[in-house]
């Protein structure tokens, strides 16, 4: 009753992450709806993207160009290198423009419960960086969960015999949020990563 | 920062129904992690329903054929024809087998305020059906809100001159649902349309 091609778009869809049957179906019959040149449009992006975008020969940033646009900035900071796991990470600190040092995508986190090591991630390219004498300073930018605490740990184990400086980002109450309603590991990574105030 | 095929996903991504940044954002990353097959299948998908996908020559279903299945089907009452907004109500019919005419979709409804008449949906094949005196009843299935009342109201005004037998659903309390939290609309509509039960 469904004709073959709907089905297989319906399947491809539900492949998404976060689209449901009911989703899918909406999606696609949006597609069925639209101007032919919009579906094609996304059609033929979603084509562009895998045939033209690839990872920085640097930092394994998601860039069309074999160097990435920060990379090749010569007005940032290249001997700091800031760690993130995926590029949405990178946009999310870029956005502020507090940063103006360099960066490394992991593209993705350790998760062991999963199957993903370190080997798995993109961090042969970061310590060919440091081999290099390139960097000064490595800032782990990984996530506060377990998956980012994990991927931090396994990266200090392999930058620390390279004789490099690693930092972490710090952790505690989030600026604007209140006491009472912090949750323990919150509250324990305050008073943990507390700081003098007095000499 | 932002490859340029990787905006233009994101904007066509952004363009269908309840996609808004974040999810384009959610759902363009996945195609750039996905494998290659798996995107462009999506992407071919697109595509072959946009080729593929026409209206039945009959009752306006989707179809890749000329006549839809169900129109083809000779055990089907082509005297009876069950006239419903869009594809996927008539999937939803057709679910329960409890239904054995044929279908009309108007692939839409009747919605003043944005401007969509009558004219504008799949009504031309329905009156022609009609005026070659194949069809005894037509049975209106539109949905029991203001856009489906409308195009019912508008639909009768055009088929009572062809001296066709037109009928509409009937409304009132959902099977297993209680008085207590019935709306008042559904209320009204059950006390309206009750029936007498004693001779």
């Amino acid at each position: 009753m469904i004709p073959e091609s709907l089905r297989a778009l319906l399947s491809e869809l539900e492949r998404l992450p976060g689209v449901g049957p009911r989703t899918a179906e909406r999606l696609a019959f949006h597609v069925l709806k639209a101007p032919p040149e919009q579906a094609l449009a996304l059609a033929d992006a979603i084509r562009a993207v895998k045939e033209r975008v690839r990872p920085c020969n640097v930092c394994a940033m998601v860039t069309e160009t074999p160097v990435c646009a920060i990379c090749s900035d010569p007005a940032r900071d290249r001997g700091l290198v800031c760690v993130v796991e995926t590029p949405q990470d990178l946009y999310a600190i870029e956005r502020l423009g507090i940063y103006r040092g360099t960066y490394h995508v992991l593209m993705g986190a350790v998760a062991l419960l999963e199957g993903v090591e370190l080997t798995d991630l993109q961090v042969q390219p970061l310590l060919e960086r440091v081999r290099r004498g390139e960097v000064r300073e490595v800032v782990l930018a990984t996530n506060p969960n377990l998956e980012g605490e994990t991927t931090a740990l396994h990266l200090i184990d392999v930058l620390e015999p390279l004789g490099v400086s690693v930092s972490r980002i710090a952790r505690g109450l989030s600026a604007g949020s209140t006491i009472e309603h912090a949750s323990r590991a919150t509250l324990e990574d305050a008073f943990a990563g507390r700081r003098k105030v007095t000499s």
